[in-house]
Order: C-alpha cells, then sequence, then structure tokens
C-alpha cells in the first residue's frame, strides 16, 4: 500500500521520456586534488550528515522532554483545559518558527547535490564514480520549483521526515493499542452503534465532505482563485481523510472524569473503527482509475473496481488482524510460556507485529490488520497471559502510543512552518471547516436517529450532541494527508488538514469539559458497574433484552465455542459441543476449564458480581458463587485491581452510583455462568 | 563516528577523479509507450519494494519468534547447554541457507537498474527524469565485481541491512540495559580490578592479539595465501574489534545457578566495560592517519594522535552519559513526576535515548555514553522513581534488549550464508583462534597476578580460569567488524570473526555448566548475602580493610554529596555540608531526606542487616535498627523482593551458607549509617 501514493502523485502530471543520455553538472564541485583528500572529505560529509540526523531527531525527544515536563506540571495543578498532544503542537509550534527563522545555515560548498538527467527513476540507482559504484535509493520526488530551495533549506528538509515513517513506524503501536484497550464490555454491547456511525457514518461523511468541497473548489475556479487543478477524487479523497476522528483529549478527559460508560464506548469504539475505514477507504479513491486518457471523469466500471478494492482491501487486513492474533492466543494457551514473563512478552509483542508486516507484505493495510489484531488479543490471548506479562503488555504499549502520539502532534506543530509548499486558501479553508462540520452533523444525528428506532437504550440528544463536538482530527488524519503532498491539490489538502487538526484539538478538546457540563453529561460513574441503572437511579435488569441480535449471537457463539477454543476461561468444550467432535473439544479444552474456570478472571464478561455471596439455580445447573473467591484466588494482581476499585470508588463524586451489594446482569436466557466464583459445578448436559 | 567508517574503506583504494559528464544507461530499459503506463510501473515497483521490505522484516520476527518458542521448550524442560542466542544463530543459519541456495527469484525486468557515470558521490542525488526530479540518497558503495550480481543477488543483497542499524539502534538498548542492570553493589566493591580489566586488559588483549595476526599476515604473504593488502593498522583493528568479550550466555547461566557474586561482577563489570573499550579503540585505530602518502608506516605523531583520540572520545562520551544520567535524577528528584507512572517512564526512556543522539550528534560514541547514561540512572535516578516506573524501565529495557540481542544473533546466522564477499582463508582462521586464546591468556591471567598483590579477597586460580574461558564474542564484536566490509582486509576479518563468534557462543556458551563443575565454583549463593563468608565457611568481617582506597573514597563521596544531592536517600545535605553551604544545602535536600531516610530502599548499600534487631553505637551516633523494618515499610515492593529471597534461599544447595542472624558489614571508618531501619537517629555534628 504505502509507497504507492508517493508514486502516484506522478499520475497528475505527464512527462514524456526521453533518451537523454547527458549528465548535467548542475553545480560546479569544487575538486580535491588527490585521492586521499577526496576521501576525508567524502567521509567528513557522511560523518556531518549523521551528526545532523542525530540532532535532528535531538530535537524532538527535547520537545516530548519539554512537553512531558509541561504536562505534569498541569495534571500537579489540575489544569485540564489543555492535553499534552494539544501541547505538544503548541511546542512544536515553536520549534518550527525558531527552525524556519531564526536558524541560517551557512551553505556548505562540500555538500553540493549532483544532478543528472537520465530517463527513468527506478528504486536503485548505481553511480559509477570513475571505476567505484555507489548505490543510491530513490527517496522521493521534488517539485521544479524546490530544485534551487534544495541547498537553502536543507535544514528544513531535513527535520522533514518520511511520510511513511508515520505509517510504517508511528501509527501501529497507537492503533494497536486503541484495540488493545477497547473496553470490551461496553464496546460489544453497543457494537451494532458502533459499526454504524464507523462504517455507514464515515462513508456518508466522506462523500458529503466530498461533495461540498466539489462545490467549493468550482467556486473558487469561477472567480479565479484555483492556481491548479482539483478533480473531484481529490475532493473525494479530502472527504475520507478528513473522516478519520481521534478524540484522544476528549478521551483523555473522560477518562479522568468518568464520563458515561456507554457515551465512552461509542466514541472510542467509533473512533478506533473509523480510522480503518478512512485508511481503507481513501486508498479505494485513489485506486479509482477509469480507463482511457481522462483519468477524473465518472466511470461506473471503474466505481465497482474501487468499491471492490476497499471490500478486499478491508476484509483482507481484517481476517490477517484477527489470524494473527488467534495464533497468538492458540500458542499463548498451549505452551506454558506464562512460567517466563519476558518470553511470554516478547512474544506476543512480535506476533502482533508480524501482523503489521504481513498485511502490508500481501498488500493489504498494515494498520488496519493491526487494529484488528489488538482486539483479538484483548479478548482472548490476554486472558492466557500470565497476570505480569498483562501489566507488562499493557504499560508497554501504552509507553509507545505515548510516545508516537506526541511524536506525532509535535510533528505536526513543528510541520506548519517547516513544510516547504504550504497553500494557504482562505476560500478552501472556511469551505473546509462548514463541510467537515456539516459531514460530521450528516453522520451522527440521521444515524442516531435510526440507530434509536432500534436501541432500547436510547442514545440521547445530549449524547449526539457530544458526539459532534467530538469529532477531532488527529494523528490518522495528519498521517494520511502528509503521505502525499506532490500536487498543487494535495497541498492545498495538508494544509488545511493542518489547521483542521489545530483548530479541533485546541478548541474542541479544550472545551469539554464545559460542553459535558453544558450537556448536563454525568460524570464519575464507576466504569466497572455498568450503565444499566438509569439516570433516575433506578436498576434496569433489561440488559437481556437491551442487546441487540447481533450481540447476542455474537455472544452465544464467543462464549461457548470461542473463548474455550483459545483460553483457558469459558465452559469446556466438551460441554458445548457435540457428542460427535468429542475427542476434538477434549483436544482443545484446557485442563483449567475443567479444574478451575473459575480462578481465570474474564475482564469482559457481562456478568457482575459485587461484595456478598450469590447462590442462585439457573435453568438447572445450581450455581454458588462467592464473589470475595476473585480476590482470594492466587492472582498477585487480585489487589492492585481491589484498590483501584476503591481509588475509583473514592474518587468518584457521586456515590449513589456505585452499589453496594449484589447485582447480577444476565445478557441472555441460556449457558450464562457467572464467571468470578469459586463453587461452581457444571452439569454437562444443562448446557445446549 | 558512525558513517565515518563507510567511507573510510576508500581510503585503502586509489581512485583518480575523472570529469566525465557522460551517463551511459549500462542497461536498457525496457520503455513504456506513454507517461500514464509508466507511472503505473513506477507505482507497482515502488509497492513491490515496500512488500518486499516488510517480508524481509517478517522474516527476522519469525526467527525470532521461533526461537522464543524453542527456547521455552528447551528452558521448561530444562536443558541448559544453549542460550536463546545460539538457537538465535542457528535459525538464522537455516533460514540463511534457503534463502542462499533455495530461492532463486526471477529477474524482474522492470526493477533494473541505471548506472550513471559522475565524478563524485555525494550524499544526496539529484536526478533528473525529463524535467521531474528525484532525490537519492547514498547507501553505500558497491565493489565493481558484485555490481553484476546486484540484480541475481537482489533478494540476499535486500535482507542485508545497514550496518549503522546496529550501531544506531540495536545496540544501544543492549548496552543501557547492561549498564542499567549492574549489580551495583558488588561492582562498585571489584571497581579496581574490573577497571584494571577492562582498560588494560583490553588495550593488551588488542595489541597482543594484533601483533600476532601481523605475524600471521606476513607468513601468510610469504608462502603466498594473502590475496589482497593487509596492513598492521587492519591486523590491529582487528584486536580491538575481538577484544570486545560478551558472555551473555555464560552469565544467564551464572543467573540460573547462582554462581558466587563477585565471579559474577567480575565478569559482567569488565565485559560492558570493555564494550566501550574496544568501541573506542577501534575508532582511535582507524583515526590513526599518518601524514604523507604512505599511510600504513608508523610515526609517533599519529599514534599520540591516536591517543589522544581514543581519550577525547572516550571521557565525552563518559561525560555525555553521566550529565544525563544526572540530569534525569534531578528532574525525577524535584518534580512529583513519580505520581504519573506514564509521564515518568516516557521521560526516563526519552532522556535515556537523548544520551545517545547527543553524543552522535557531538561526534562521541553513542554507545559509550548510553552505557555510562544507564550506570547512573540505576545508581541514582532508579531510586527516585515510583516503584511501578522502576519496574516499568526494568522490564521495558529487558525486552528491548532481549529482542535486540536475539535479532543480531539471529542475524549472524544468516550473514554466513547471505553475506556476499565472505574470503575464508583457514590460515588466518587457526591464526585468529590461536591470537584470540593467546590475547585473552594475556590479559587475564598476568593482570589477575598484579591484583591479587593488592587485593585481600584474591581473584583464586579456578575464577581466573572461567574468566579466561568466558571470554565469548557476541553483538559487539559483530557490530564492529561489519560497520565496514569493502576491502579485503575487512572481509577476511569478517568471515574470521563470524566464526569465532560462533565457536565461542556455542563451545563456551554450551560448556560453561561443566566447567563451573569442573572448576569446582561453587553455585547457589545468594547474591543478596554478600561474599565475606569465605569457602571455609569462617565468617570474614574484613571488607572495610578490603575494600580498596578508591572505592572507599569513592563510596564517601557518592553517599555523602552525590546520593543526598541526586536522590531522596542518604543522609540529609545539612548534616554533611559544611555550615558556610547551608542554604544550598537546604535547598538540595529533599524532604524525605529529613524525614523517612529509612523509607528509601538503597539497594546498592553495602551494609547488610539480617534478621534481629541491632542497636550499636557508632563514633557518637547512636544507631539502633530493626532489620525488619525494611520489610514493614509501605513499599508495595516490599513483600516481592521478601518472596524473592526465600525462593533463593529455597533454591540454593548450600544451606550452610546463609547466615541467619545478625552481621554488619562496614566497609570504612566514619559516618556510614545503616540505611535499612527504623529508628535511627541523626545528630548532624556527628558527621564530618
Amino acid at each position: 500500500m504505502g509507497s504507492r501514493w508517493k508514486n502516484n502523485a506522478n499520475c497528475c502530471a505527464s512527462w514524456t521520456l526521453s533518451l537523454c543520455v547527458l549528465v548535467s553538472l548542475s553545480i560546479c564541485l569544487s575538486r580535491a586534488e588527490d585521492s586521499g583528500m577526496e576521501n576525508i572529505v567524502t567521509e567528513k560529509r557522511a560523518e556531518e550528515s549523521h551528526r545532523q540526523d542525530s540532532a535532528d531527531l535531538l530535537i524532538f525527544i527535547m520537545l516530548l522532554t519539554l512537553t512531558i515536563l509541561t504536562i505534569w506540571l498541569f495534571k500537579h495543578r489540575r489544569f485540564r483545559f489543555i492535553h499534552e498532544t494539544g501541547l505538544a503542537m503548541i511546542y512544536g509550534l515553536l520549534v518550527g518558527v525558531v527552525l524556519r527563522y531564526g536558524i541560517r545555515v551557512p551553505r556548505d560548498i562540500n555538500n553540493v547535490t549532483l544532478s543528472c538527467h537520465v530517463n527513468a527513476s527506478p528504486p536503485t540507482l548505481l553511480v559509477n564514480v570513475s571505476g567505484k559504484f555507489y548505490e543510491y535509493t530513490l527517496k522521493g520526488e521534488i517539485s521544479a520549483n524546490e530544485v534551487h530551495d534544495v541547498q537553502d533549506n536543507e535544514m528544513l528538509r531535513k527535520v522533514t521526515f518520511d511520510p511513511e515513517v508515520f505509517f510504517n513506524i508511528l501509527l501501529p503501536p497507537i492503533i494497536f493499542h486503541a484495540g488493545y484497550s477497547l473496553k470490551r464490555r461496553h464496546f460489544f454491547r453497543n457494537m451494532g452503534s458502533i459499526l454504524a456511525y464507523a462504517f455507514l457514518g464515515t462513508v456518508i461523511s466522506c462523500f458529503i465532505i466530498g461533495l461540498l468541497m466539489y462545490g467549493c473548489v468550482t467556486l473558487m475556479k469561477q472567480i479565479g482563485q484555483l492556481g491548479g487543478d482539483f478533480f473531484f477524487t481529490d475532493c473525494l479523497l479530502f472527504g475520507a481523510i478528513v473522516s478519520a476522528t481521534d478524540p484522544v483529549t476528549v478521551l483523555a478527559i473522560f477518562n479522568d472524569l468518568q464520563v458515561d460508560v456507554d457515551l465512552y464506548a461509542l466514541l472510542f469504539g467509533e473512533s478506533v473503527l473509523n480510522d480503518a475505514v478512512a485508511v481503507v477507504l481513501s486508498s479505494s479513491i485513489v485506486a479509482y482509475q477509469p480507463q482511457g486518457d481522462n483519468t477524473h471523469t465518472f466511470e461506473a466500471m471503474a466505481m465497482v473496481k474501487s468499491f471492490g478494492v476497499f471490500l478486499g482491501i478491508f476484509s483482507g487486513s481484517f481476517a490477517l488482524g484477527v489470524a494473527t492474533g488467534v495464533m497468538t492466543a492458540l500458542v499463548t494457551k498451549f505452551t506454558k510460556l506464562r512460567d517466563f514473563q519476558l518470553l511470554e512478552t516478547a512474544l506476543f509483542f512480535l506476533m502482533s507485529w508480524s501482523t503489521f508486516l504481513l498485511a502490508e507484505a500481501c498488500g493489504f493495510t498494515g494498520v488496519v490488520a493491526v487494529l484488528f489484531c489488538g482486539i483479538t488479543q484483548a479478548h482472548y490471548t490476554f486472558n492466557n497471559l500470565s497476570p505480569e506479562s498483562q501489566d507488562r503488555t499493557k504499560q508497554l504499549f501504552e509507553l509507545l502510543n505515548f510516545l508516537a502520539e506526541n511524536f506525532i502532534f509535535s510533528y505536526m506543530g513543528l510541520a506548519l512552518f517547516t513544510f516547504q509548499n504550504h497553500i494557504f486558501n482562505p476560500i478552501f479553508i472556511i469551505g473546509a471547516f462548514l463541510a467537515i462540520f456539516l459531514g460530521r452533523a450528516a453522520n451522527i444525528y440521521p444515524l442516531s436517529f435510526l440507530l434509536n428506532l432500534g436501541r432500547r437504550n436510547k442514545i440521547s440528544p445530549n449524547f449526539q450532541h457530544m458526539m459532534m463536538f467530538a469529532g477531532l482530527r488527529g494523528a490518522m488524519t495528519f498521517a494520511l494527508s502528509i503521505r502525499d503532498t506532490a500536487t498543487y491539490a494535495r497541498q492545498m489538502m495538508f494544509t488545511t488538514t493542518l489547521l483542521v487538526v489545530f483548530f479541533t484539538v485546541w478548541v474542541c478538546g479544550g472545551g469539554t469539559t464545559q460542553m459535558l457540563s453544558c450537556q448536563h453529561i454525568r460524570v464519575g460513574v464507576d466504569s466497572d458497574q455498568d450503565s444499566s441503572i438509569g439516570p433516575d437511579g433506578i436498576e434496569r435488569r433489561s440488559t437481556k433484552h437491551e442487546s441487540a441480535w447481533l450481540f447476542r449471537i455474537w455472544y452465544n457463539f464467543d462464549h461457548n465455542y470461542l473463548k474455550p477454543i483459545l483460553t483457558h476461561s469459558g465452559p469446556p468444550l466438551t460441554a458445548v459441543m457435540p457428542a460427535c467432535c468429542g475427542p476434538l473439544a477434549r483436544c482443545l479444552t484446557s485442563p483449567q476449564a475443567y479444574e478451575n474456570e473459575c480462578q481465570l478472571k474474564d475482564d469482559d464478561s457481562d456478568l457482575i458480581l459485587n461484595d456478598g455471596d450469590i447462590s442462585l439455580t439457573y435453568g438447572d445447573i445450581t450455581v454458588s458463587t462467592d464473589a470475595s473467591g476473585a480476590h482470594t484466588s492466587s492472582w498477585p494482581v487480585a489487589t492492585a485491581t481491589t484498590a483501584d476499585e476503591l481509588d475509583r470508588e473514592l474518587a468518584s463524586g457521586d456515590h449513589e452510583l456505585v452499589i453496594r451489594g449484589t447485582r447480577l446482569v444476565l445478557p441472555m436466557d441460556d449457558s450464562e455462568p457467572p464467571l468470578p466464583g469459586d463453587g461452581q459445578r457444571w452439569r454437562s448436559g444443562a448446557l445446549s
């Protein structure tokens, strides 16, 4: 996927091949007299270049360090109006200004650039310097008007990273972390709505923005404000790029304030999935290639092909991500790797990374595969890991996510000044802001209306306003827009996107607490409690009816078959599978499933048992559980969890919301065993 | 430092500059008829290249995954004869064989390489393809006989990484981890001996090997076995490269078997420091450049200059590493960052990384700086971190170290078959093995003899034999030798180095347990006990006399001034500093120092208190300690430590060695407060 774009830029300009076999040395080289001197010069130059690279990277590390210290100060003083990403951008901006206007690097006569005329641009170029061959690799295209700037702006160009760095190094940990930390219980409960927002909503938003921008661009052309080509496909691409929401700022505040878990799940789930949709959507739009010369007309065949590309890439990436996740789960289940935490963590990390590489090697989209891999790992593999590895992997990806995210945001700030080809067009910018607002509105409100027709637990208007407001744009939008900045249209899009990100992160991100109180959205909800208590304080025991059929079917299948196959938890497979599969079932069921199903914590269980003992007869299964069993088990994390819960209870302002005593939520009628508990007995016949 | 070498290769061959302004297209390109087609071809090619890169990286990830699974199996079955690094090499070898002989990639006519004649090799090349400019970056030189292989061996060349990857990405975490996990108490106690082995020993070994190899090379030249130039500087460089020991395999077994802590400290300390010495030594040898044309004669001036380079780079890197470590310690001391573990861990990681970049940007050696930064971080910053961050940082660097190390070792296996320019010369190889053996012997035995003259706690002959045997070569040796493989001499050195690494890791690494039992070295020693009990079972209370003056001076200074300034532990500065520095001392002393010095665990304290209460009058300070106070403190890690200790006691075979009861080791006469304990009181006047 990756590098295709870079070169695709060429499509937009037509160039003829020439057979020119002449090299013109555009810049006169000062030549050393003897080879020894020449060698030393080359050596010095390479060393200088390496030093420069280190210094450039150092700038970013320093920026991040500064951001961390400042954000600590803000957190320490309980300032909530700015998030670390917003702050990283501000510092990036400041450093960008300094680099742009403050530093003048003297032109080094030895560091000149040769220019040779050849007739193609292969990825590898061999240069024959009087019998010695040097290998060069293609870095990218430079626009003609930039060529003379190359030397002058060496400094600025140096701090400009290869856009593919974002896609291949920085985004994967962010996206994986998002998948890995998805609050799964609430995510699966709201799965239908989340999928609707993420798929339908993103497509709607993309086309609305695309159409509006096309109108805007046509207008600009008429009043002579457009300095280059801007096709309908460009508009659609812009729509796809800015449809990827990233409410990292909002969600951080939601976390701090413990906002309603369903709202959190909706927003987070949507933002995680719509990144995937936006990536695939934008590459399908790029893949839209009508036959013939006129590459920007509408053609049904090409349209269908693009749609096919969308489906193919999305499902392929999805399948790969899930497949690696499942493989990791199986490996961790059937080996006793948990005795060696370092090996376990390393394996987990490597397998997750290999998803990305595998997807890229197969021509799918790595970040999408990584997302679904993360979700699968969290849902299955996580349960097989030793408690230490659970902590380790969580903390590792949390750290990687933190670093990558802040790196991207500080780079964004920097790019506003150091990027050489900004095109600020006020009409386009105003049009874009308007289109994005309308696109978001056309996503949230109509879909919410439709979803509310089917949902028992309605998405209330204040939730809808909050979701509308939380349509921030972030890392993914930036990475998509910087991927290709070769043409006029793309440069204008990049500039506008940067401004959109800045605005939404600072204004919408900064105003989250105000918006929350303005919309009267309750805060201080214990996320381990579920939302079955309405704002009116009355417990609703109706989760089983609320859950959509999609969720119920999925939950049944997952709990009865997938969980037992892939993890140590769940009912023994011998109990749920038909008799004919007996040997297979015995082979796949882990010994723990028979012995101590209850020992294993199932984070995403829908059954929550609180203080006190429960003994209930359910169907013809007699289950007697002891909620404290979960804590008396040999798990070292158990105490930590309790402490956390206590913390949360103490921190939450609304103590009425925390229920003390027994509460049991039953999502469906059959085969739902309460998971945490000691004295549980299974009668296999009872399970269908 | 880094890139200098690559180009330095050119020194050894003389080439004349030409003014040729002609580009000859050495390979005929199949040219597409229209630009659209051409674009698609370029695009496909770039995409293909990206896919190939992903697939190549995937090979390594798969290799590592396989290694992890196999090593788990071995650990599970308690096979100790092979370490994960040795196994990684074997798998690398297998994949190398497959890549070399098994896969024939069809030559892609579109993936051809242009060759153009120009008269220099600048780091950046602009290629003008009919008006469009493409930017190419210098990858490196290709030897003339390789040019025609470029297409054929595209696959093999692709899996060959840029050697600088090892120095800039893989080695830093390994070296940092080594510094960060140095067993500091025993390290500082044996500091004198370790420094002697690392500095003197490495230099001795380097010159002995260099001289022996020069003899060998001279012999080869006389009998016509030498196919190219091999100068004395090359021999010395070889000596420096193979003088970097890396007994990772041995130390892993030492850890498992809990071998004598002093032997462990000597070996580990030596191997950590001699990496740094070898790096700097080899770059000094490369920097040896006599004036005039004859670049390989002896010249006193150039020799002195090289020595100056050695001192300059070493001390500069040392200073930088320590400076960043100290800065991190101060930042973590004076901010309350410990309330936010993610920020704390991220800051720690970034500051440690910035050491490397800073050193490289200043022209020093990054890995050396990172080593001393790691030691400083462990000694000071670690005490300021929150317990969670202590775990997190340890685990993070442990993981990074594990991944990087196994990656390097599996790459080594692969390189034996995929590297294109191996020169296997039996005489040179035999000579090298002999020289390395003699070089190691000339390092260990004479120095041990000299050190034993001054040491009360002698290094016994069986320890010396073990150290001799544990002279494994590993990651650093490999990274140094692959850094430059342009000339005949360097290629032969690279091949030989690979074989040395293979042999030592498999044979010496695999025979460690045999060697241990053969040398009657006691195992099962509790590393928290110190070695003040001789093998005869009689307790020696003489640590105070044993400690070298160097250690005592350092310990005093460190404990009375550095620790209080940089961490929360130690005596209040107001007590140890002269009265005139009162305000400064008050400002630098952390509030904790006054209140609860005892709460803070001081890992590297030389004072060990065991079960039972001690009350002793020391000087005019009345100190009454309660050893169990360390455990009753509020530290969450305390219980884990106790469990660990218990574990170790149970695991150790020699129960007689574990003393129950009171034991107190006093390393010096004045101002040594027992650190763990509750009822400690300070009278400031008592401390000088």
